[in-house]
């Protein structure tokens, strides 16, 4: 078993140019010396010009995808070799993520990676074999099926409600699991991601923040994985 | 079962007075129009005045705290009353925190409700029944007791290898368990923190980050009492 953790709709884009003129972009961009269109959207600093964005209460939340990705890089899951991490973003851009890539703790120097990757594509901006790339993703189905998913569990608090553990059963009785966690404030998942999934499910019958659904499934995996004794560490003891 | 979470040595305070002189301090401060007193201590932005510091190994990471906090009071466990969580600092400084605070999500923010906090004693600073408050421990046995604790566990990677839902299970058999995480970037905890603690355990053969130990603890509990049935939303389903 390999998990797929896919973070959808997540929050995370450079100012988009119809903002590259109101004051509070341009004093974050002149206070970094970078160009409005190199710094990423934050409601923290940018929440007055994004009232003019579509869909603005979905954007400008790097800090959501943060936490997720900390959490997700750091897992025992992740460090046993068992999980992949990606992200698809709302403007549709597909990331991938070496495991090994040790994510900055710090946000404000996340916040100048994301930049970096989004400006030049990949980090290191330079590497043939980078820890961090951007591609264009026009059907994620197709995707989906290029990474050989076997089958797509959404968790969204509008779906059927299962406990985390028998998820987590189901989960690792797949070959290739992926579980989509929406990384956006509030509303609802994208139609395109929804009907992506093979599977609509939630953990609790209100809304979670995506690093609690992150956290509860990652765990529920690993209590699954170590109760089938798959891992070697440790034998005998525990 | 009311788990007690305690983040102790959390790499929490103010700037020390021996270096408000630094420049990088002095600029921290003039920037955010503070004086080197009212500002925390960032790793981040202090790197070079903190070699100063003794224990500068395990200081000046309040990120830490801040992404554990937000995992853990965004938990099932918080949301259905069963949580309670304190912070413990290097400098011995107590955090009680309200389970209902809604923690700022962005670190900037996060970072300046901690420094009213330690400057004013409490958030909001004028309040009779504050989100936050602290004070000075002087034991942590004691304190422990006068909680009510009725076994503290203290995770360390030096600790007896456990499985994590193995610990769950005696966790929740507890009426008042505390679970102690640290939450620094590197070493040991404080001997009286290890001398406080009931049994010292692990939860995998190698060092966690504090934010992989919290969700995982958090999520194995919240396993175990869904498998108890002890909460009562969507009975006859999941």
């Amino acid at each position: 078993m390999h998990l797929s953790i896919i973070f959808v709709d997540a929050a995370l884009e450079l100012v988009p140019k119809s903002l590259w003129g109101h004051p509070s972009v341009r004093a974050t961009a002149a206070r970094r010396g970078k160009k409005p269109g190199e710094i990423l959207l934050d409601k923290s600093l940018h929440y007055h010009a994004m009232k003019r964005l579509p869909f603005s209460h979905k954007r400008g939340r790097p800090d959501i995808l943060h936490v997720c990705l900390l959490l997700a890089l750091s897992s025992i899951l992740n460090k046993e070799g068992l999980l992949r991490v990606y992200v698809e973003t709302l403007e549709k851009q597909w990331i991938t993520i070496n495991p090994e890539t040790r994510l900055p703790r710090n946000y404000n120097r996340f916040v100048g990676l994301m930049e970096q990757l989004l400006i030049y594509g990949k980090v290191p901006p330079g590497a043939s074999d980078p820890l961090m790339k951007v591609e264009r993703v026009s059907s994620l189905r197709e995707k989906f099926a290029e990474l050989g998913i076997s089958r797509v569990y959404l968790l969204s608090e509008k779906g059927k409600l299962i406990k985390a553990r028998r998820l987590a059963e189901e989960i690792v009785h797949e070959k290739s699991p992926a579980v989509l966690i929406g990384c956006f404030p509030r509303g609802d998942v994208s139609e395109e991601v929804q009907n992506s999934a093979d599977e609509i499910v939630a953990i609790a019958p209100y809304s979670l923040d995506a690093w609690a659904v992150t956290c509860r499934i990652i765990s529920s995996v690993e209590d699954v994985v170590e109760a089938r004794g798959e891992r070697l560490e440790n034998p005998g003891k525990g």
